[in-house]
């Protein structure tokens, strides 16, 4: 068998410190649908997720990441990566089948930037309720039901104040990720946008000298079909009270943004549209030296994210 | 005969210290069209309105606004206006038809605040070009031809130095315009949005304590008619390189901006769209305090107009 | 005093044979808020409508509108309306305050196409309450909480099997309505598009030869901000198994417009967006030929109007 | 070596009767760009399209798609396909690097259907002309230049009087491609939507019992970002007199679109946006019946494709 491969982001595990605020902004504001509960853990998805849940919630001590869920392209590849990853020296979990609903057998490791990845194949595609169910045959819940409505999840974004480059090597060499797009620094990578699909970035990796640990998340995002979604997201969350950053549109990815915490755990949520599919299978990652990052990169218009005392607020990834 | 009224804004007549920038920055870039030009005065209108023109701009020593000119109900009007005027003590000028273009006879005078309003009723109603003509009976131009393609003037924003209780009376008690919204400070009005349409605003006037000059223009309005228009235009003006403030929505008017200053003339035009209309016979104008102002009012959400000082930018008006 | 004026349209009174369908129609499909319900009246307005209601819908043994009401531009215009109704040989029926809620003293009288108008100038304007509410002064509730979610009551479109013309002098020259846009027959006006407002049209009249009474509503319609939210309230309306006409684009008016019925009393919505603003004083109405309509008026472009039997069920208007 | 595997379509490769039209319609109206001219054959590529050239045109004494090229994942693919080819008895033909400007080694052959398929792995991406480049390094072209303005080059949709089994057996097994939705008749799949990236189809096959030839191409399709571009489209097109489909949304792969044909060539193009992108590795084909095809999957909702002359037209393929 060839080298394993990861298929697509899966899911992010989230604790929070305030659950039932948590719930009433990912249920009612962002529009999540719940697949399920089950022992005090929900499991969310947006209309247009095909799997059980891209988000997963629950109440906790501390508001933090428990795990970023990835799916494999095989069954095998699950087995492939245990071995791969075990070779190289990495501590490696296993859980049986049903230790999370809706997820089969499944690995669990951290990178070196200490964020815990799983691994898995099996998902199961539970349908929605019929009053809620699409007339669409390729999509699970109507669109629109409420809220903001995104239809899918997009990607996560992963902050470390350890050596980037370690992790970079990882998520490149070991886990297979494609470089797409990079920030440049004196001594290497400082932020890189990575992807295993033909979205510019199922993972970005931002290296940040002080943090208040080491293994951060600064956001997950959700993508939304037009870019005037993201304006009527102003909108409703302007209304809600829910302090964001945007309306923007970065340089880098293109993507048309919005970031907005979750009050409940302090968890960014990017809400966004627009970016580029890559579909070339010799793409050359687009080089930006720090001043174009800053120039045009971050902000090419719109309401900027540099400089924002809440573009700063992470949250912890065990 | 009753009280004289004014039906619509009418024009600018803009003088730029570089024709040929501010000619390619309203035409190719705004996309605007060009229904004629005599003797060096280049008639721009956008492809949804239905007069002559709504800017005028020459090549000037100075660049700065000439006058703003404005459409009565009926031919009568204006000579009610004169006289009115006159009644009040304000120095009038009468040019016949012909002196501008497109143009009947006109009166020309100076609010206390020092800006000159011109009145007319006569205007020409060209039509496009036959290659440029839509094919809508009820529409001049061809929508989207070129640039960011507005559909038709909105509004103007002047300030002024000098105390504005004196203009605001001036233009809600001689002028009749009514007060849709304002801000309101320890001695009078500070700001005012006011209209005789069913436009939030045609004219809003802001006090400044210092101004280059008494009468400046903060800037004119053409208005689009869908929020992605905006961010569209967003694009297209960053790729040309020509800096702006927005996208935001301010919540005094709900309108939805762009602010861009033409690099000929430093004349600053706002792109918007959204907002909203009145009809209600009795509306009461919403009064905002000075903190909801900055909190709410100058920008709902977005890149905000405040502190940038790109805002403070304005062109003299003479 | 002069010659009294309308306002505004202000509500339409609608019976319907399935109230409970009806309300889930236009509260939770529509997405219109409800003031409050007296005596088996459910009063609703849109989340940007000024007034207590623009639609007001009860339980009847026919579904049917009772009357179409307009606000006039002073309290003297509803009795000078009243005389010069009178005068005309119009049977005027009056209501005091409070016979409907949230609105003034009132005038009711009949069409020479037998529908009936209702006028009056006082009008309640709640606020919503307070869970609701916008944190915009100048907007009444919340913007998109449920559903497609219009801005505010935009116009009525009302047929008749009688000769037009009459209604046409009466709508003109009575009421003091401008005609704005119409197609020519060859005895009279077939169609016209008619404001006392900027917009378009408050009221349409169109000549049919044979309809099931001789008035009836095609329908009343609510404005959206963005054409984008035509195309999901399309999404919406499939997904609750709703038929509608749609998404299109009228030549006429230039209205971007959908047309749904509501399941419960057959009466049809038209949602819209575009169209453009009339604000020059000298209008020449737009004639088009019974050609031109067919092939550029009612539909400039997509899902077309004609020749849909959903396009000719109407309303009794009584 | 394992399987060799496509990556992307390429380009289409035109012929039209009328080559000035076609280029003032893929130039101006569509608002591709001209990478370069060479020997009489016009290169043309969208903003967002990364390689040398999606569209070549050429005059020719018919309209006709000589070929449609698809990229493949490396060098040693084209050699690994040619194998794959050979084996099956399929007539391959080689052209050396240069014999199409832009691409480099090429092999061609027919599919069951008699469509020909070209396959390349070098190409050149040539940037743009400095006075057109994007300020983003992630982008070839400034967006919004002129015309429609797509982003980039989508997928194929071809059509077959042969039996199209033979056909969707070869795409699929023999070219890798995966089948994601489908219409299932009597004797087999009447219809299919296949690709080999996420997106729902790079490739879409139609089997109809009544051609002119028996390869066709229906359409070639590019992308545009938001749904409201493609009411923007209808406008420019309905000004231009250019007759179309649309706008409307298909249930099968959810695409929001709009069918143009070239006047020059008769080729059609579909507009589109929206749809959905399939990451899940274990895709199970969505299977539509001949019913549902009719009911939901062909129209969502929109100006339908059913039943219209226009939408039978198709153009040979060599």
């Amino acid at each position: 068998m060839g080298k394993p491969e990861i298929a697509k982001l899966g899911h992010v595990a989230l604790v929070s410190t305030d659950l039932d605020q948590s719930l009433k902004f990912f249920k009612e504001v962002i529009g999540l649908e719940e697949t399920t509960e089950i022992d005090g853990v929900h499991y969310l998805r947006a209309w247009g997720d095909f799997q059980h849940h891209t988000l997963s919630i629950e109440q906790g001590e501390d508001s933090y990441v428990k795990w970023i869920g990835w799916r494999t392209k095989t069954k095998d590849c699950v087995l492939g990566f245990k071995k791969l990853l075990q070779e190289a020296n990495v501590v490696v979990e296993e859980f049986p089948m049903g230790s999370t609903p809706g997820i089969g057998n499944t690995i669990r490791f951290q990178l070196p930037s200490g964020h815990t990845f799983e691994f898995y194949y099996d998902v199961d595609k539970p349908e929605a309720a019929s009053e809620y169910k699409s007339i669409l045959k390729n999509q699970v819940y109507q669109a629109h039901r409420k809220g903001i409505s995104p239809r899918r999840i997009d990607h996560v974004n992963i902050h470390t104040s350890t050596n980037a480059n370690h992790t970079f090597d990882f998520l490149l060499d070991t886990l297979g990720f494609n470089l797409r797009e990079y920030v440049k620094g004196d001594e290497g990578i400082l932020a890189g946008w990575m992807s295993v699909t033909s979205l510019v970035h199922d993972v970005a990796l931002v290296q940040k000298s002080a943090l208040p640990s080491k293994a951060r998340l600064h956001h997950l995002s959700y993508w939304l079909d037009n870019s005037q979604d993201i304006l009527r997201a102003a909108d409703i969350l302007r209304e809600q009270g829910i302090p964001f950053i945007g309306p923007g549109k970065h340089g880098i990815s293109q993507a048309i943004y919005l970031y907005v915490m979750d009050p409940g755990s302090g968890c960014r949520v990017e809400l966004f549209t627009g970016g580029y599919l890559i579909f070339e299978p010799d793409w050359e990652p687009i080089e930006w030296t720090r001043d174009e990052q800053l120039t045009v990169g971050n902000t090419y218009w719109g309401d900027s994210v540099q400089d924002k005392e809440l573009n700063n607020i992470t949250i912890e990834a065990r």
